[in-house]
C-alpha cells in the first residue's frame, strides 16, 4: 500500500458475516464521498428486522459482510463536500430510506415505499459502525434537550407514528394492539398521546405486567378477549386493532375485535400467508390496512413525543451494551425478557 | 272462518319451502298495517343470494315457508294508515335494509349495516309475491322514464355503486374487476360512469366475451393477468381491484394487481377464510376494504346511473320469465350461462 498506517482513520464495526454471527471488526473509514456526512454513532438500537437478519433470512439482501443497524443516534464528526445546513458536532439521527424518485410509487408521492428502495441498514451499509458516512439527505436533526441516548428511540416511535397515522386514529377512539413487545408498546404509547384509549393484549406474563406498570389496560388472550372489548366498547368493538404479534392466530382473530367500519393495521410481518375470515371484513365493512416504515413528518412527531414526554423511554430501553458485546445483545434479545436493547457505539472496546 | 271468500284479497307468492325446493302458493293478502303501503310487485331479478337461500345456506335466517326476493320494482297500490308522500300508482322500488336505530353500528351513523339488521328478503318477507306489504320508509322513488322492467336493476346497481364508493375510485384510476358475472359487470359499468378504465378478468369463455362486447378490456385469468395489469398501468399496478369471484385463488391473487397503496374491496361472499399474503399487504400498504349493501345515496346514483344510459341493461337481463314459472328461473341459474333472470310478478300464470 502507498498510504501509511497514520493517514487513514480507523473505525470499529459490528458485521453480519452470515451463519448466524456478528462478528467485530477494525476497518478503514474512508472520509466523507460528495453530499455525504461522516457521523459518529453513539447509539444502535437493535431491532426484530436485525434478528431476521442474523437468521439469514434477509441474507438475498444484504452484502456481506454486512454492517446492519437503522436505529441510531450521533453527532456529525465531518461534512462531505457539496453538502449545506450540516456541521460538524450536531446531533442527527437517520431516516434510513433512500428512493429512487422515478418509479410510479415515488412519482405518487409514495416515495418512503420507493418500488426500489434502498433500507439503509439492510440493502447498504448501517449504523453498527463508529464512524458511518451517510447521504446528507437522510438526516434529521435531533433536539440537544433529547439525549442521543434516548434519541435511539426515534426510529423506532417513527414506526408507531406511522401505524397510528394510518389507522387514522381519533381521539376518544379505543384502540387494541395485539402484541406487547417493543413496537407494541410504542404504538400503544403513541395511540394514548393521539388521545385514545389502548388495551395490549399479551400471552407472555412478564410482559403484560410491564405493559400494565406503564398505565395500560392489559389482556392474556387465553382470556375472553373478545367478550371484554365488546364490553369496553359498549357491544360495538373497537375502533382501531394493531396486530403487532406476527402471530396467525393473532392475525385471524384480529378482525373480531373490530366494530362496524373498524381499521385493522397489519403492522408485523407475515412471511406466510394468514387465513383471515373476509365473511366478518365483509359483514362489518372492515378496513385491513398495511402500515411499513414512515415518512419525514413521522420522525418529526416521533422526536416531539420522546421530548415531550409520552413515550416510556426507561421501561423500553432494558440494556445498553458497548459495541463489542454487540453479539451478545443480539442473544440476550432471542432469549427474550429484554424490550429494547442499546449499543453503545462510542464504546468500542477497542484500545482500552 | 268467519270472514266469507269475497272479503279477501288473494295473491300468489313464489316461497322457499326448505330442500332446494320453490313453490308458488295462492294465499290471503292482508291490508297494509300502519306506516306500510301495498306494492302491486312488477318485476323481481334472482341473485346469488336467493340461490344460497335455496341451497339451505341461510335456513337459520329465513322463516319457512319464506317468500325471498328483494331486487324489485313496482307500483304502490294501497297506502296505509300513517302513511304520508305515497300515492296509489306510484312507481317504486324498495331499499331493502331494515334497522334498529339504537345499535353502535346505528349510533355512529352506519345504520345500513346495523348489527341487528333485518335484510328484508331474508330476514323478513320478500318482493317475489303479487302484493307486498313494505314500510314506506324503505321505498325509494322511480322516476317515469325508467321502466319497470329496468328498475329491477336499481337495487344490485347500488350494489356496484357502494362498492366504487368504498374503493374511493378516482375519475383517470385503473380498477380491476375479478369475475365477470352480474356484480362484475355492473361493478365495472359502474367504475366506468365513475371515470375509471376497467379491466375485466372472467375464467369462462363465453361470459368474457360478453364483457368485451360492452367495451370492457378483458383477462383470462390462465394468462399472466398480474404481467398485463403491469404493463397496462406503466409498472404501477392497479389503483383498485375488486374481489367479486368469490374463489380462493382470486382473492389470494387479487393483492399481486395493486399498485402501492392500492385499495382492493372485498366483495364476494367468503364462507370461509382465506389466506392472503399479509406481507404484501404490508410491503405496498394496500387497504382490504369490506362492502355490504349500499346506503340511500347508492341507490339515488344507481337510479340515475340506470336512467342515463350507464348500464348495459340489455345485456344484464338475459331473460324475464312469468311469476308461476319461478323454480325455472332458478334452475336456469343454476346451469351458468344466464347473468340476470328477472320474474314479472304481475304474470302469476293463475287463472290464465
Ligand atoms: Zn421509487
Ligand atoms: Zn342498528
Amino acid at each position: 500500500m502507498s498510504e501509511s498506517n497514520a493517514t487513514l482513520t480507523r473505525k470499529v464495526a459490528a458485521r453480519y458475516a452470515g451463519d448466524g454471527r456478528i462478528e467485530i471488526a477494525q476497518v478503514v473509514a474512508r472520509p466523507p464521498a460528495e453530499g455525504e456526512v461522516q457521523i459518529a454513532v453513539a447509539f444502535n438500537g437493535i431491532c426484530g428486522t436485525d434478528l431476521h437478519i442474523l437468521h439469514g433470512h434477509m441474507d438475498a439482501r444484504v452484502t456481506m459482510p454486512a454492517v446492519i443497524g437503522h436505529e441510531m443516534s450521533g453527532t456529525i464528526a465531518e461534512v462531505g463536500p457539496g453538502v449545506d445546513g450540516w456541521s460538524a458536532g450536531d446531533h442527527v439521527t437517520v431516516m434510513p430510506l433512500a428512493w429512487d424518485g422515478t418509479c410510479p410509487a415515488c412519482r405518487a408521492g409514495n416515495e418512503h415505499i420507493c418500488q426500489n428502495l434502498d433500507f439503509v441498514g439492510i440493502d447498504s451499509p448501517g449504523a453498527l459502525q463508529s464512524r458511518w458516512n451517510v447521504a446528507a439527505d437522510l438526516l434529521v436533526p435531533l433536539p440537544e434537550r433529547l439525549s442521543l441516548r434516548d434519541a435511539a428511540l426515534v426510529e423506532p416511535t417513527a414506526v408507531a407514528v406511522h401505524d397510528v397515522r394510518r389507522a387514522e386514529l381519533e381521539p376518544g377512539e379505543r384502540a387494541v394492539v395485539i402484541g406487547g413487545g417493543p413496537i407494541g408498546v410504542l404504538i400503544a404509547s403513541v395511540a394514548r398521546a393521539f388521545g385514545a384509549e389502548v388495551v395490549v393484549i399479551e400471552l407472555d406474563d412478564h410482559r403484560r405486567a410491564a405493559v400494565e406498570a406503564l398505565g395500560f389496560e392489559t389482556l392474556d388472550p387465553r382470556a375472553d378477549a373478545v367478550g371484554w372489548v365488546e364490553e369496553w366498547t359498549g357491544g360495538a368493538g373497537a375502533d382501531v386493532v394493531f396486530e403487532v404479534s406476527g402471530a396467525a392466530a393473532a392475525v385471524f382473530g384480529a378482525v373480531d375485535f373490530a366494530r362496524v367500519r373498524g381499521r385493522i393495521v397489519v403492522v408485523a410481518i407475515h412471511p406466510e400467508p394468514r387465513p383471515i375470515n373476509l365473511q366478518r371484513v365483509f359483514w362489518r365493512e372492515l378496513t385491513i390496512v398495511g402500515a411499513r416504515v414512515y415518512q419525514r413528518s413521522d420522525f418529526d412527531r416521533a422526536i416531539e413525543l420522546l421530548t415531550g414526554g409520552e413515550i416510556p423511554i426507561g421501561a423500553l430501553i432494558t440494556d445498553v451494551v458497548p459495541l463489542s458485546e454487540t453479539p451478545k445483545a443480539f442473544a440476550a434479545l432471542e432469549a427474550g425478557g429484554a424490550m429494547k436493547i442499546l449499543v453503545d457505539v462510542q464504546d468500542t472496546g477497542i484500545g482500552r
